[in-house]
């Protein structure tokens, strides 16, 4: 069996969330429990409730529609993804893959198919981590990586209170943040968020797993001075050290394994001033790798190279970890429903690790889970250049049907 | 002839105006033209006219105070420094200068002795730069180096106006701000703001000149992307850049001179978070040495250097320059003057070139002009932990009253 999406009803749904909380530069600023995610989840609820489908929304604000399968006694399929963007991001990242979702419910309608199992379709709260820190909250609540009561406390940078902002919108549900019941599987389609897909020529790319990533800070401490009046034998400059260090960083993939990405993302000078030696100086950096044993000895890399360069410049060093996760390997079942549902469409597919953090980190914790990737035009995400071709968004969100399909029918 | 200061009197009027202003931490906050600035100008005032000067402010609020010579008719010498200070700064900077002029003039006094030429002692506004920009903007106007309308119209970072602040607190004076006759010679004492003279044992430093400087700007643009999904060989990192361009401004001076100093101060990266490939990077960076052709050719060599960091990173890179000063050779006649009175005190004195810029660098525009410097232990400085010993101040002030009774009688 195979099914189509109404291609012209699906970008029509694909524009319309677009306008909401839309950019004047065509992207979307549509930052978790604000305005525009209430009015967007509005429309999502009402849309959810035209198909048909059951909705239940979880004291995080998940939401989820359900269709009944003919077998009410197995488990579900769990199909979506995130419906908040960045500040000024684009207009698919994840709502693309809760459109297909809801599209994929529709066309099941449509031509009146039943499936053996029950399909869900979500919108998970807070994905992307702008607002309220951190990234994928409302998966990582649901899946028990999170605890509810510390989550529900964050505030955002104008003290903002996060639960009091989900009872603003009406979106503090009265259901409980956790699996309903056991799943079956679970998909989730999202853009790429980097080039291998258009670089290679690909339509849909077939996600076999999530790298492992580590996060960490140094802070380099050095001496504060007149650039004019100290001689260089005795400065001892927080900033050369942790230039020394960048670059060092810069050089570290390539001493780890061809999938290893790394680097600094951000770096904070005191005083930074144009006629002062800096005194302290702090990077932030960052380490993935599909393998976690390489993401663990970049670390002890990182600390070395930091050591060193301390050492070359007689400054201090301090080091903290920030962030660590495993990597993640997709279940057979799942990638393989992907294929089964990319061959029969006959789309060019490649499988990619994904170099990004998402949602089904979270729903992998719970069961089998898979995704689906949709072509990146030059890799932009996360901005309103951001950019993926109707055609492409529409092979992507039908393999998700066709895969769904496969496993509901599983 | 050799004259003696009042130890006691002289260190009771350095602690009375580290009062006006201070910090908790022990240093001063006495911005160009605010409250404290006008309170301790008031102090001084008072002072100069207790001790019989002839007080002249000028239309830029620079306060000077004339001791007629027996000689009315032969130029007069210019001694003097000033007030102001960097925010939570040091108690002894260019306020030394000050007191130690004014306390000249009361040991002229005490002991009835008539110089040969009238003696003026000057409190230069805002020497800092700090509050309004440039630095030695009351000696820059009153040399003819900057444009006294132009000055006027500067604002503080909360829109205060300098020429409103001048009248605000009384100090737009009446008198031209410019030379209001040919002077002879000029000498200015500041500290160090350095470690030389404490690390070889000094007394007295005696400045042979002040270093060339030049300050640019470099900024590399990249493209920002995401740190997890960017394969390595895509990245153009504009923070990799600029690390390379630290390291290698690092290692400048090494090649070019002995004497040659060089530094970033200060980097803004954007957007400047753990997750984004750096985008753009802009660093500032200086260059002195005594030798303006070393300064130019260290130029060049940063140029260089940074469009080589952008080739290897693949990113744009756009320079500008921010300063430039030439260096220069204080008049033989001055420095002697002050060889000759530390001589006389049997002082252990070092002649240095003087690494950062002092009002002396506008009064050499003028006439011939001399600098003494006092030790600066550890040479802290432009920090409430600066510290010159009492000891170390007395020795340095009573240089600056010795030469100067050498350039009076000359």
């Amino acid at each position: 069996m195979q099914i189509k999406l109404d291609k012209q009803r699906f970008i029509e749904q694909m524009k319309k969330q677009s306008t909401i909380g839309s950019t004047s530069g065509g992207g979307l600023h549509r930052l978790a429990l604000s305005d525009a995610d209430k009015k967007v989840r509005d429309w999502f609820l009402e849309s959810m409730e035209k198909s048909g489908l059951e909705v239940r929304i979880d004291k995080f604000g998940n939401m989820f529609g359900r269709r009944d399968g003919t077998n009410s006694d197995v488990e579900p399929v769990l199909i979506g993804s995130h419906l908040d963007s960045q500040p000024n991001g684009g207009i698919y990242d994840g709502s693309l893959g809760v459109i297909a979702a809801l599209e994929c419910i529709k066309t099941l309608n449509d031509n009146n198919i039943k499936t053996n199992r029950p399909i869900e379709i979500v919108n998970w709260t807070n994905e992307e981590g702008s607002r309220f820190q951190p990234t994928m909250q409302g998966s990582g609540v649901w899946a028990g990586n999170l605890d509810i009561n510390e989550e529900y406390q964050k505030e955002d940078k104008n003290g903002n209170v996060l639960e009091k902002e989900l009872e603003r919108i009406g979106y503090k549900g009265k259901e409980p943040a956790e699996p309903s019941e056991d799943y079956h599987s679970a998909l989730e389609l999202h853009i790429e968020q980097g080039p291998k897909l258009e670089n290679n020529k690909k339509d849909v790319g077939i996600v076999t797993g999530i790298v492992g990533r580590r996060w960490g800070a140094v802070t380099f401490q050095g001496v504060a001075e007149h650039t004019g009046t100290t001689p260089m034998e005795n400065r001892k400059d927080a900033l050369v050290a942790a230039a020394d260090l960048i670059t060092a960083i810069r050089r570290l993939p390539s001493s780890l394994g061809s999938r290893t990405v790394g680097s600094v993302g951000s770096i904070e000078v005191e005083p930074n001033s144009i006629n002062i030696v800096p005194e302290k100086a702090t990077v932030t950096w960052g380490i993935r790798d599909p393998n976690d044993e390489v993401v663990d000895k970049g670390r002890t890399k990182v600390i070395r190279e930091a050591e060193a360069a301390a050492k070359r410049e007689g400054v201090q060093v301090q080091w903290e970890d920030r962030a660590r996760s495993s990597s993640i390997r997709f279940a057979d079942n799942t990638v393989k429903a992907i294929e089964q549902a990319t061959n029969q469409l006959e789309y060019k597919t490649q499988t990619i690790f994904s170099g990004a953090v998402h949602d089904a980190a979270n729903m992998a914790d719970i069961c089998d889970t898979g995704m689906i990737f949709a072509v990146s035009e030059d890799g932009k995400s996360h901005t309103e250049k951001e950019f993926t071709s109707w055609d492409d968004c529409f092979k992507a969100a039908n393999t998700l049907a066709n895969a769904s399909l496969f496993l509901a029918n599983n």
